[in-house]
């Protein structure tokens, strides 16, 4: 019972700020509220039923808060944050979910100590997850399962403010990571800031090939260029702070990127295949590891021959659900010209016998197979 | 009956030559046969039914095809296109889907004219459509659906040849795009060698930072960081021979990125929100330009006559190309005996004055008329 939270309250009503509320609804919260500043966004909010209340400003909705979330533009978490401790319990645990770490722990915590407001129950935090949608209408309250949620305590920070707030994260289905500010700020430059000017510079380019050729250019991109350009589609009105404040590491990792890239460069200049392939592969090996731990997890794939059968597809989706296996990847093999097909459901290594012996009980064939090489 | 393909032969059975056999067997042929020079590909081939027939060599394969496919790796396809023609029909189709066109297509034309095996059926063709996956049991019939399909016609392209393959391709589900060869490969230099190369060099600044000071940066990377360094997983194998054979196309593009790369990093450094904002907004903006267009949308026919000319259909269908107007269908409508008649381009309403704008700057007469109804 330690770990309950009754009431969380969340000020901002767009992706991060829904999609936290829905999230504490589905698990970890007895009572959720939320608050925006535009009424536009707290009527959308109301008609999609995010909350179990949306109020109208920040005092009604924190006044009986056990966490109060600040899931707005980053330049205004300080200022809305200390009008919540002003009208929160004195116990309640104030946090926030803006993309840099730095600036805003130090700001909400002098602020909340000049007015002897028990800066010690503040937490920073930063959940890694998000999309390219926006507004209230993008919320997901499954956004964070999977996903690392970054809190970034200091010394100043109370022990139980930390615990409460961690138990409720992992409550969203979050992996939450403890780290130092600064250290929170070094990380995403690479991991998060450089990516975006990365991708942004290569959309910038086929900007540049319409502008010059026509669309042609846009027909003949594949899958390649628009996963390595989605992120770029994201709002300049956000990037613009974060690049600007983070600065420092921002320009350090774009270095240290162009390093590479000349690397690259130089080696296809000269024609040097050894160089290259040296490169290519130690970039390949790079995003193999990246894979985080909890997806490294080996997989294999359950092999389902489908009869010609209404609703074989959703009896084998529900058996495993039932067993408590996740489902990792499914796609079909269609076999045969008026067959039915083969399902192949990728799940982890460690689950597969379970799996097996689920799909077998609900009355369907299956066994189990290593997942097909990337490499021929 | 014009666009009936009887027969397919298919040579090469990983992920591409598999999923052009099943997606032939799907829509558009009678008979499809499939080789691969590999026994256990054939074996793995035929285990999934991938064709009506897997045969041992390319002789037996191709002896009574419509159509040949390559799809192998590109220092193969003129030896086995020559072998092919050797063995196949002299009206057979000869096609590929190698990643670069312009040497591919020099060489398979000059060495089927060298042997006077009618060079003109032979069009060069690349799928733009993957998978992370490789091997027979990654084919996929639909993986071809809306996808763009580049044919690479040439002045010595048979008009017949580049109207079938067209049709065949259409069967697949693919919207066919002609562009010369060379401009292929300057395309495919920007929308697939370079992100290539920018997600490679992303993935090896990670894989640096991990060396530094471990894992921790793996933790924090979200979605953004996974999809913008996707392709970077890719088997350096395959990329090492393309950025190799592109490389003047390739060097150029990667010039011009980091042109792209450096004025972000400017406007970074001197903390100059005005001109980061318009670097990240103009980015946003051509990446949003992406979104696949309606598929409902109105159609028009462009109305070409065709002179008593070799390669005008060819002439055309690449001057939409390059004006990136996607043809849905082309009929002929012959007028009278003894004249090459009229094409007929089906095209969506909103490219029409685009298209017929291209086809009078290549020097052909068109018209642009409402689809013919089928119903009063």
């Amino acid at each position: 019972m330690d770990d309950v939270v009754p009431t969380v309250a969340v000020v901002g009503g767009g992706l991060i700020g829904g999609s936290i509320a829905l999230a504490a609804r589905r698990g970890g919260a007895a009572r959720v509220l939320l608050t925006d500043r535009d009424a536009a966004v707290r009527d959308r909010a109301r008609a999609l039923d995010l909350a179990d209340e949306v109020v109208d400003d920040v005092p009604g909705a924190v006044a009986a808060a056990d966490v109060v979330v600040a899931a707005i533009p980053s330049a205004a978490v300080a200022e809305v944050l200390v009008a919540a401790a002003r009208h929160a319990p004195r116990g309640a645990i104030l946090t926030d979910a803006a993309s840099l770490k730095r600036a805003v722990t130090a700001e909400v915590t002098a602020r909340l100590a000049a007015e002897d407001l028990a800066p010690g129950r503040y937490v920073g935090g930063h959940p890694m997850a998000g999309s390219e949608r926006n507004g209230p209408e993008a919320a997901d309250g499954t956004l964070f399962q999977g996903a690392t949620w970054v809190l970034t305590p200091t010394e100043a920070t109370d022990d139980a403010a930390l615990h409460r707030l961690s138990a409720l994260l992992r409550g969203f289905g979050a992996r939450v990571l403890a780290l130092p500010p600064d250290r929170h700020d070094e990380l995403v430059a690479i991991v998060s800031h450089l990516p975006q000017v990365v991708a942004s510079a290569l959309a910038d380019v086929a900007a540049d090939v319409v502008a010059a050729s026509g669309e042609v250019v846009l027909a003949v991109a594949g899958g390649g260029f628009r996963d390595t350009t989605r992120i770029a589609a994201s709002d300049p009105d956000l990037w613009v702070p974060i690049l600007s404040g983070n600065r420092t590491a921002v320009l350090e990792a774009l270095d240290h990127y162009r390093g590479r890239l000349d690397e690259i460069r130089a080696a296809v200049a000269a024609d040097d295949a050894v160089a290259l392939r040296r490169v290519l592969d130690r970039a390949a090996r790079a995003r193999r590891r990246l894979v985080p731990k909890a997806q490294a997890a080996e997989m294999v794939d359950l092999v389902v021959p489908l009869a010609d059968r209404p609703g074989a597809l959703a009896a084998a989706a529900t058996a495993l659900g039932a067993a408590a296996v996740n489902v990792e990847d499914v796609s079909m093999r269609h076999a045969e010209a008026g067959d039915r097909g083969v399902l192949l459901v990728r799940v982890a290594a460690d689950t597969a016998a379970r799996g097996r012996a689920a799909l077998v009980a609900a009355g369907l064939a299956a066994h189990v197979e290593p997942v097909a090489s990337d490499v021929d």
